[in-house]
């Protein structure tokens, strides 16, 4: 770390008498973990790493940061796809963590709510909601370490958006530090509150860019008390979007997952993670995988229900094989085969990734349509995309061409390839980031795509909010068209 | 109406201009209906009655506005219950009515989902949605006059939001004008979108103070196959409380509505209502008012469903009689005793309205402790509480002593009434506006109530966005603590 500067070295002192030795370092050894992305795109320096232990320890350092004008970035569990966790490489920014603030305050089974601090690790609380016979409807591949502040503030997303919703629909309250030290506290849940501007939306999802968010009323459901798990095999990706449209008339509310893989992905997977086996005999162009859930009160009716989706589906061509998961251990392992994709893909060489939605009802149009034209205009390339087809939501996988050098053909065709996808994403009307949000990874694209009324609020709205501009700098607000010249 | 000043005449010239002899009124007669909301409580003026008939004539209207520094007060079914769409008694402002816009632009049955134009009346909609199978889930009062427009920018409640939220709930996608006269168009349905704040969120609810909505997607559902409606007599309000829980646990998410009145609500009905009848034979001091929905899928399961909650109720000693609705014609006459509790209280007397919110758990506590403080500290008030229990909002009236003038009481007791009990509900952490907005009738007090990070919030963001101060002026965003002095 560099020697700081007179008035870095008065920030620090104070800060490390607001905090004490166990919430405030600069031993590079504890520091340095933090200064890179998970991915490995992005490394930053910092002044030193926070660690408040209190939500008035937040409150105090961010005054003090404003008094001094140091950028704060607010850090869950590092585990952010967008680089939106990281600092810039300048060394003027401190990372506050959130980890130490991992109390789950309240459980309480009545209300079926929980408060939780930002550190809380979204493993640690479906565990702790698992022990009351109950459940948190949101998990992702980073759930050992993806923590509450981190998903709130990027409004996650993960497997069982179709049914439950992203992040945003499982928080009752919040509680936040604003950019001037004060404390938003909103944690008592209601169900109706119309008093005002809904300014705990406009928190959710803004990446620490309008507030840190300190701690979260969730909503909690009763345990699934059975599932079943069908994979299918189809014929095109017009008809995996029919068994889904045949599969939530038929099981409604009961639906609680509908992922999508070619076989691509498949054979990637098969070939790369160790003891998978192919749930089908034959080979065919594209999966689904389909959950059905039920909670003790409709637990009996779930054999019914599965095998009536499963016989109309056949007797409707839909699909031209299936199969249902006879155990609860050969159910995970098909959702293994799922979780299993972004690994299997990355191994087999570079790729530019994207996290797009479209209307649910166009996304089966919009693969068809768009991978010919990507792979036209990039020879050598191949499209793959899957993931979450009851949301609207694919990870779209662009693979280089053989022979491509990792990292240089990243930057060089990988870039204009981005370029390319985002455009006929926002012809489609959709998003350049369905569930991973901006970051530093997306904003100059969000800049270059966004619809200019909406940029124009935005910029707006945290020049209003952080008029220092202290909070998360370099993150997800892209920069006006024409900054002012010196 | 007065004769305009020079400035007014200019602008007056500019509007006519734009939006023909149909968009644009001086004649007292057409004017005059839409000065004075439908409650009677207040009545403005205004410079002329806009009418625009698309989003473009909106967007071009407003930017006229703020270029002759004209204020808007945008106006949907005039059935606000807080004097939102009412202007001041200034005669600046121009009153923006969204009726012309009433077009249903999209209807997709696949999709389950409408496109609006903030025009449309709630019964139109719901009209042309049970005209596909569909349904829009839900409803209040004035269906039959407030718009979608309305109703997304106060995010309006009702009786079926235990089950499906309020009008947040509904809104896929939001089409508004901004206060410069540029476009917010998000009409698209994603349902997953992480570019950035979510503006939409920040639109709806705000009351015309931020933006113009123009239209609106929505989602619908399926359209019920059966329902079943029961009517029980309770001992107490916490009994009332039990018999929601229980009715929870049992029936899921088929319980659509729970909404509980007291004895005294429901002779004032009797008295007041012609044909009404009590559904039971004996007295209760509480009742409650319960709706088990199901879609064809479910549609067989119901009335062992509602058996079953039937039977464990009385078992559990939770209700002290219960009846089943056994038509659909009484399922609507057990409604109607529940619609016709406000005009029944009112003919009553004088009475203090207060539409307020506690944590769910908290309401019978909340309704026990507090209306014997009222009680006492008014002498001869008494407390009428009733409503939406399952969704912790209560319609909390306070009768007038016998022999209070209408009028005279409301402005001088009744006054310091709602101030005690808007100090009660803020020290139960609950909200004085669960379903009916801020508009004029609550701004002092949620700016005396307020949490004041809140409120700084809340300005700051509507002088980001409306720096002219032109949108809905007066309505919803309270006063700054120190305003400046002359």
């Amino acid at each position: 770390m560099d020697t700081p500067t007179p008035p870095q070295a008065a920030f620090l002192e104070r800060a490390a008498a607001l905090l004490g030795s166990r919430g405030l370092t600069r031993d590079p050894e504890l520091v340095r973990p933090w200064l890179t992305d998970w991915r490995g795109r992005y490394t930053g320096q910092a002044i030193a790493l926070a660690s408040p232990g209190s939500t008035d320890e937040v409150a105090r350092l961010v005054r003090l940061c404003g008094e001094c004008g140091v950028p704060v970035v607010p850090q869950g569990g590092n585990s952010g796809m967008c680089g939106g966790a990281t600092p810039d490489t300048s060394g003027n920014a401190i990372v506050l963590s959130l980890r130490r603030m991992n109390a789950i305050r309240r459980l309480d089974v009545a209300a079926r709510e929980t408060v939780c601090e930002a550190g809380v690790i979204l493993q640690t609380l479906h565990e702790a909601a698992a022990a009351e016979g109950l459940r948190f409807p949101l998990t992702l591949g980073g759930k050992g370490s993806a923590t509450i502040g981190g998903l709130v503030s990027t409004n996650a997303g993960g497997t069982q958006v179709l049914r439950h919703g992203s992040m945003r629909a499982q928080v009752l309250g919040i509680e936040a530090v604003l950019a001037d030290g004060s404390v938003f506290d909103a944690l008592t849940p209601l169900k109706k509150d119309n008093r005002g501007f809904d300014l705990k939306q406009l928190l959710i999802g803004s990446e620490g860019t309008l507030g840190i968010v300190t701690a979260a009323t969730l909503r909690l459901l009763p345990a699934l008390a059975d599932r079943a798990v069908l994979w299918a095999g189809v014929s095109s990706v017009s008809d995996a979007s029919r068994l889904l449209t045949h599969a939530e008339r038929i099981a409604g509310e009961a639906l609680e997952g509908f992922e999508i893989m070619p076989r691509h992905s498949l054979e990637a997977v098969l070939a790369h993670a160790p003891g998978t086996r192919n749930p089908l005999q034959g080979k065919h162009a594209w999966h689904a995988l389909i959950e059905i859930a039920a909670d003790s009160a409709h637990a009996e009716a779930l054999p019914a229900l599965v095998g009536e989706l499963l016989e109309s589906a056949f007797a409707a061509g839909l699909v031209e094989d299936a199969t249902i998961a006879a155990s609860e251990a050969q159910a995970e392992a098909f959702w293994l085969l799922r979780d299993e994709i972004a690994p299997a893909e990355r191994a087999l060489g570079p790729a530019m990734q994207h996290d797009i939605s479209v209307p649910v009802t166009a996304m089966a149009a919009f693969i068809q349509e768009s991978a010919p034209q990507v792979e036209v205009k990039f020879p050598g390339t191949r499209v793959v995309a899957f993931g979450h087809l009851g949301d609207g939501n694919v990870h779209y996988h662009v693979l280089a061409p053989e022979g491509a050098v990792r990292g240089e053909w990243e930057e060089k065709e990988g870039k204009q390839i981005s370029h390319f996808v985002n455009d006929l994403v926002t012809k489609w009307q959709g998003s350049i980031s369905a569930e991973h949000g901006i970051g530093q990874l997306k904003r100059d694209e969000l800049g270059r795509l966004g619809d200019p009324a909406q940029l124009g609020m935005m910029r707006a709205v945290k020049q209003a909010l952080d008029p220092q501009g202290l909070l998360n700098p370099g993150k997800l607000v892209p920069l006006a068209p024409e900054p002012a010249s010196p």
